[in-house]
């Protein structure tokens, strides 16, 4: 039996996590649930929105589902991923029937470096007027993620593999990530492309059905996972994976959206769908397409949450979902 | 009299540089034009894609139309940057008539920050597996980026002005940046609103009609406006402006485009729209308008290069330009 930490955090991360565990309980399959608090409440009474019974929650158990954190966001969820060891943010972006996408032939996916580049956190006050960052790339980080990243290419049988950077400018270190690329793309014997950043910026938006699995530095993949959220309607339904060698964390790409969180009417899409990815990731591949489907056959024939013009409350869209399993 | 440095470049460069000065010996203003080379084929020859000779023209010149480059595009335009004191990139993107786009009620202008960031371009090789780059942020140069997009967003009354940051990550040095906005804000006493480029990357691509100016640190601001390039309908037509105290360069958006050079058929828009933000720049603010209007009108009314379907030349789109002046 596998343990997993659940983590509901802030504003509608209440509500979706309990519709993930709902599916999880529904499905062929044993696990033990474990909260953990971390969010603004916990930060207003303790002092940090993140504390180390929490951190030690995720650290011990199997897997870790999150919920959504608002402008906490970033101690509370950087943290995490250190704790379950995360070096791979795994972000599928892909147009589900019913919902109305910019580009509906969207359907790729991000494999994110998770550990370094500008988040490696280094910055100084070299005087008040002077700050600096140092962004950190290394062989072994590089190593990792584009292993990582085309192994998942070919277990996932994708198309094309494109590798991100903006070597012209960040000549030695995006220059050392794009030669671990192309090294480990030797040893994969697997075709790719390079594409620097900003063109690719464009041709996402321009012609995104010609991508299947990009892989790229952590910043880059940060701001480029949420164009292609943008052009499949929005952060709304997209989940995603933090991957450590030994345990990863889950969470919908949406954050806590106050505005409509206590009233039960956020679409736990995301939350559910990131459950159907820890579920792949424990090795339950069959219940996990098994949820997957179940979704995509709600998200299609209702009922429909607000987010996509139904009136169905949180629990009757998850109830539709759990009555398809 | 003004003199302006052509600097056609790469590829269609040396097509659509000729477009930009028919046009300009076409208006009512005195130009003296002088040419320098720039290129790969200078750079074969000489060792150096950017000589001595073609900095000192730019620097001298009272602007600079620089063409396009290609592979070698960071060995030329980011010293041709720092010859003009460059330290605004202005880059308009809206949909023109007649040009299919993703997002056709596009209409906004980046005012990117041309100096510093991960631009400063400062690496080391901590260890042979290590490499670091510094990423700068000053206060002069965050509040000289910012006064210059609040100016602009004042001069074209634009509807909103959004500064883009990642200070949640990077928060000494992008947090630097947002200070300062806040401050000159405040002394401009304008409204405006501050943005995570990652949801700004997903907002751009869903509702990019909300946005008007937007002011951003070097490498959000060279991600984010090829995005917008790409709701737009690609680089094809987009034309930029970097600005300095006392000197500025013009350039398209797009690259040299090696597919289709030598044809004469490169659409010479974007180069034609350069020359017309030049214009702007010198003072000739009524010719910036008559240029922008005859480009806008031989796009609607054609006749179109085949980038846009058509099959008029570089030159015969040209023509139709200068006749409508
Ligand atoms: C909250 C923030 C620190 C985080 C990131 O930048 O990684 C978020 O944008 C994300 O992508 O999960
Ligand atoms: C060629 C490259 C160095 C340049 C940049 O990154 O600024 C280009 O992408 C641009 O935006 O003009």
């Amino acid at each position: 039996m596998h343990t997993i930490a659940t983590i509901p955090g802030d504003g509608i991360g209440q509500e979706v996590m309990p519709a993930a565990i709902d599916v999880l309980e529904a499905i062929d399959a044993e696990f033990e649930f474990v909260e953990g608090e971390a969010g603004e409440h916990v930060n207003d009474r303790e002092g940090t929105p993140l504390p180390e019974r929490t951190r030690e929650l995720a650290r011990d158990a199997d897997a870790t589902l999150f919920g959504a954190a608002g402008d906490l966001a970033a101690d509370i969820i950087l943290p995490l991923r250190g704790e379950v060891g995360s070096f791979a943010n795994v972000r599928p972006a892909r147009a589900y029937p019913g919902v109305d996408a910019v580009a509906p032939e969207t359907d790729l996916t991000f494999v994110r470096e998770n550990t370094q580049g500008v988040y490696a956190g280094i910055e100084a006050d070299v005087t008040a007027d002077t700050k600096t960052l140092t962004r950190v790339v290394t062989r072994e980080a590089s190593r990792k993620i584009l292993e990582y990243g085309f192994e998942y290419a070919r277990e996932h049988d994708a198309e094309r593999v494109t590798v991100a950077h903006k070597a012209n400018v960040m000549r030695k270190t995006d220059g050392l990530f794009v030669e671990v690329a192309e090294e480990v793309a030797a040893e994969y014997g697997m075709a790719y492309d390079e594409a620097l950043i900003d063109a690719l910026a464009m041709h996402l938006v321009a012609r995104p059905e010609e991508y299947d699995v990009i892989i790229t530095p952590n910043l880059a993949g940060d701001v480029l996972s949420d164009l292609a959220a943008g052009l499949v309607g929005g952060l709304g339904l997209l989940p995603s994976a933090n991957v450590g060698d030994d345990n990863a964390l889950f969470e919908p790409v949406h954050g806590s959206a106050p505005d409509i969180a206590g009233q039960g009417i956020a679409n736990p899409t995301a939350m559910i769908l990131s459950a159907s990815m820890l579920l792949e990731h424990l090795g339950y591949d069959e219940q996990a397409d098994d949820v997957e489907s179940a979704v995509l056959d709600t998200l299609e024939e209702g009922p429909r949450t607000a987010d996509l013009g139904g009136d169905a409350s949180t629990e009757a869209f998850t109830e539709a979902v759990v009555d398809r399993l």
